[in-house]
């Protein structure tokens, strides 16, 4: 056990990984239908008598279900939310059941292209049915019907985790009370899908990734890597790149004339990317992105405001000024949307210099209108 | 010979590729030397008696010395830049004497890392020195020294061709009258650096890339293309993105729920990095976006203002609102550090939505500024 600081707030504290797993195959939105399933997830706090105060949180692109609290002391870090979530936070575990699962086709204890198909013995590799958001959301309903539980007093998600909130309240609207929606799109543009489609093309193109099939071999981690090293310049901001890195030269104080890398900001993404492939697997992150990248509410509905019509849910919209990725525009439109239909929607612009990753980062701001807005429902 | 329409404009014709080597060494930045060199240019138009109407084009990443004309009446496209030279267009070559030089470092006639080492016989590859803009310029200036041009009337280029301009304007003061910069920057934002960087992270690390020693094999095509596709985003601006392509699919009406590139921007990405290994070496895409990287005038002298200390040109600069990879701020900045030292400048932002790119298709609005500036000194 580490030694903790006197004035250490564990939040959440220690906290386990739970699995739910159906046999019954789930109706993918392909058409095909997939089984069996496994949902890793955790919760935090309790389920109150009446079974309504559960919040649903959703993770994005390289998260997983473990939103808060740590699997051992002895965890570097907590979970990808831990400020957020616990005793008097923002998600607060007093008053609140907060559920966080790690989503279908990820590689974090869900079922995902890295597990094994009971049909073979084998990982599923390529052979993993291509997914959208809703199947995520589908499978995700299911393990709401496990705990028993009618109606989400709120789903919460920032990025790709607000694509899934948003499939919620269109694809349940009567199991949803309210819907934080932080730093998001109703659908993904074309910017977005082409810098996925060059991080899925480097990945496809490393000759380790063997077509899909490369687990017990080496993985594909040069694709991985630059992958993520695309999405990672995608998710901070110009100003918040040149404050933390500036022009400076890693352990020069100049150029060294050299092909390899030099720039102290060449060094981060490195690091970036080494252990993004420590942690993530190179199929889910093509399935993934797949996914998001089909993510069109408007497009499936015909418009924001026809994919509305049922939603129930008052929506809170959070978006970061220097967030270029989802910019304020995309919450700008989701707001108008939900206004059009009669819908209560509050948009609220934050100001930061930390692009799009504010919304892991910039807390203290995030805190009041979340808490305002979970009371308020 | 292709039939052309009754009102077609030749520009400057056909043109010719011409060679200038130099056996004696050139002083390289980093302190080597390094020889023999030849550059390949073009030249457009007629030197004066007086040989005081020449300008000098820089070309931007991945051109060349053939910036107008046809090398033969077959060419499928005239030089990349054609619609701004020739009789009567913006750089009018019954005025003036238009010259273009391959970079050092290039691949398309300069030497480079794909040139043969005359010490081994061999390509140079990874041993072929790391240069910098500076370096670029300074074999340009021998060139004007073959032509026994004192001083030119104008420089001008966009992109990395302004980094060059740039470096004229400050290496060699009393040798530039005007210099026209457009879509440019005095210092590589961290961010552009880490594009960049990303690239050569891509190529180098495909297996092909041979640690720079493909040449006679397989060169590192998948590495290539993806960091053509990284750049590529970048020189467009997220609005031609969505008029462009939208959320097309190419070839069926929605998703086929494969792995494989769906959208219609994936194929045109696809495209772009296809034919980008038709018509460039990896290893000069390592060593002039290294050059790139490397460059900060103000970093160099201390600040923008003791870099333009010296220098007697007068400027016009031109950005693009929809620019985000040298956005206007980088032009202003520029105009601000001159205007500082009492030094003539004009800005211009132009209205467009064609981003970086802008630069090579928004002519018509680059015309008037550039006759008229050019008409003026």
């Amino acid at each position: 056990m580490t030694a903790l600081a006197n004035d250490y707030d564990p939040g959440v504290g220690l906290v386990d990984r739970k699995y739910a797993t159906w046999i019954e195959p789930l109706q993918l939105e392909s058409g095909a239908s997939f089984g069996p399933i496994t949902l890793a997830y955790e919760t935090y706090g309790s389920l109150n008598a009446r079974r309504d105060n559960a919040i649903l949180l959703q993770h994005a692109l390289s998260g997983d279900a473990h939103a808060a609290g740590r699997h051992s002391w002895n965890d570097r870090k907590p979970g990808w939310w831990d400020a957020m979530v616990g005793p008097g936070r923002a998600f607060d575990t007093d008053k609140y059941f907060v559920i966080c699962s790690n989503v279908l086709g990820g590689c974090q204890g869900s079922t995902g292209p890295g597990s094994t198909n009971p049909a073979t013995g084998q990982p599923y590799g390529a052979s993993f049915p291509v997914i959208t958001i809703a199947d995520m959301v589908r499978a995700q309903a299911r393990l709401l019907d496990c705990l028993h539980i009618e109606q989400l007093h709120a789903v919460a998600g920032g990025s790709m985790g607000g694509f899934q909130a948003l499939e919620w309240m269109v694809a349940y609207p009567e199991r949803v009370r309210g819907a934080i929606l932080i730093a998001t799109s109703a659908r993904h543009s074309t910017q977005s899908v082409a810098w996925n489609a060059i991080g899925r093309r480097a990945i496809m193109s490393d000759p380790n990734w063997r077509g899909g099939n490369y687990y017990g071999h080496e993985p594909p981690n040069d694709g991985l890597a630059v992958a993520r090293m695309i999405g990672h310049v995608t998710y901070l901001s110009d100003i918040s790149f040149e404050q933390k890195f500036g022009r400076n030269y890693q352990g020069t104080p100049g150029p060294r004339y050299e092909l390899e890398p030099e720039f102290a900001v060449e060094s981060y993404l490195e690091y970036q990317g080494r252990s993004f492939n420590d942690r993530f697997d190179a199929n889910s992150y093509l399935y993934i992105t797949k996914a998001m990248d089909y993510w069109d509410l408007p497009g499936q509905h015909g418009s924001l405001e026809a994919a509305f019509a049922k939603s129930q849910a008052e929506v809170l919209l959070l978006s970061f000024d220097s967030d270029w990725l989802y910019p304020t525009s995309e919450s700008q439109m989701i707001a108008a949307a939900l206004r059009q239909v009669g819908r209560a929607a509050t948009h609220i612009e934050l100001q930061s210099i930390a692009g799009h990753d504010a919304f892991l980062i910039d807390y203290a701001e995030q805190v009041p209108f979340v808490q305002d807005f979970l009371d308020s429902l």
